[in-house]
């Protein structure tokens, strides 16, 4: 189990952070957990805070990750709501870091081209994608879909897809042929 | 001393985190510590969060707060700006509740009227409070010194100089007299 990584991809929000957990063993990628962790606009923002540094935790706890990897977040049109979602990565990125893993950031481009192929794809081929790279017998949530794709740029190197494409597989259109 | 809240105001930044801490004895404020927190733009943002997290937690560790405060950040007029700052807060506020303190937050406004008596103090009138309302030799650092003052504005329980007027203390053009 020494060529064994295993990444924990975050996609912060203040209200749905997703994450993703998948194993990178030699090349091949393996699907560990996903899911979300949610809070609630009726509680304070420290107290928002606090439900997800302790989601964060009690999935770094239990799946114990060597790597982190989370999504670069956009400058919102609302500066409002740019300032609550700077606030949710910074308290993910906390959580990862207070816990002692690595963690390295990827925009949404550099996600797509890995996961994808290129920087353009739309939501639903990303998801579509991390379900074929990861042989998920369904669709993981939007938010946990987002976060494993970040945990697949990672695996890759946050190099596209060419690393393993050379393992047999091509892409075309989006999709591994 | 069990009429003693020791209390840990921050002013949040990625750049410098200000802090300064408080003693509410019975209704007199004691100045315990101040300072800030830097971290250097050269490192990377996870970096910059695990530098920010550890001086916090050093702050916590030595002195010992039962409670926080925090300022409330503005919406900068730079949305890149407003994202950064968004992450610092975040991560400082984590770093707080992490530690199990319960977290109270305050716009400037309040925190200069708490201070100052009125919202439209500038930051020199509001420095200069801080080291009179705490009996300060000098003036301390503009962050540490902003983080003071939210310490104070939770000390009077975010309601203006009326808790402390009380105490034979009158404000007049913003200064004690």
């Amino acid at each position: 189990m020494s060529d064994r990584v295993r990444i924990l991809g975050i996609d912060p929000g203040l209200r749905i952070t997703g994450f993703g957990v998948i194993d990178k063993v030699g090349q091949k990628l393996v699907y560990v957990a996903s899911g979300c962790v949610k809070s609630s606009d009726k509680d304070s923002l420290p107290e928002r805070i606090k439900t997800l540094l302790e989601g964060v935790a009690e999935v770094i706890a239990t799946h114990q990750p060597d790597e982190a990897a989370v999504e670069k977040v956009f400058v919102n049109v609302n500066p409002q709501s740019t300032l609550l979602l700077g606030q949710a990565r910074g308290a993910a990125i906390a959580a990862l870091v207070g816990a002692g893993l690595p963690v390295a950031e990827y925009t949404a481009l550099q996600v797509k081209q890995a996961v994808v192929g290129h920087g353009k794809a739309a939501k639903e081929q990303v998801s579509h994608m991390v379900c074929r790279l990861l042989q998920l017998p369904g669709e993981p949530s939007a938010d946990a879909a987002d976060a494993l794709a970040c945990a697949i740029a990672h695996a890759h190197g946050g190099q596209g897809l060419g690393a393993i494409s050379t393992r047999g597989l091509r892409v075309k259109n989006g999709r591994l042929v």
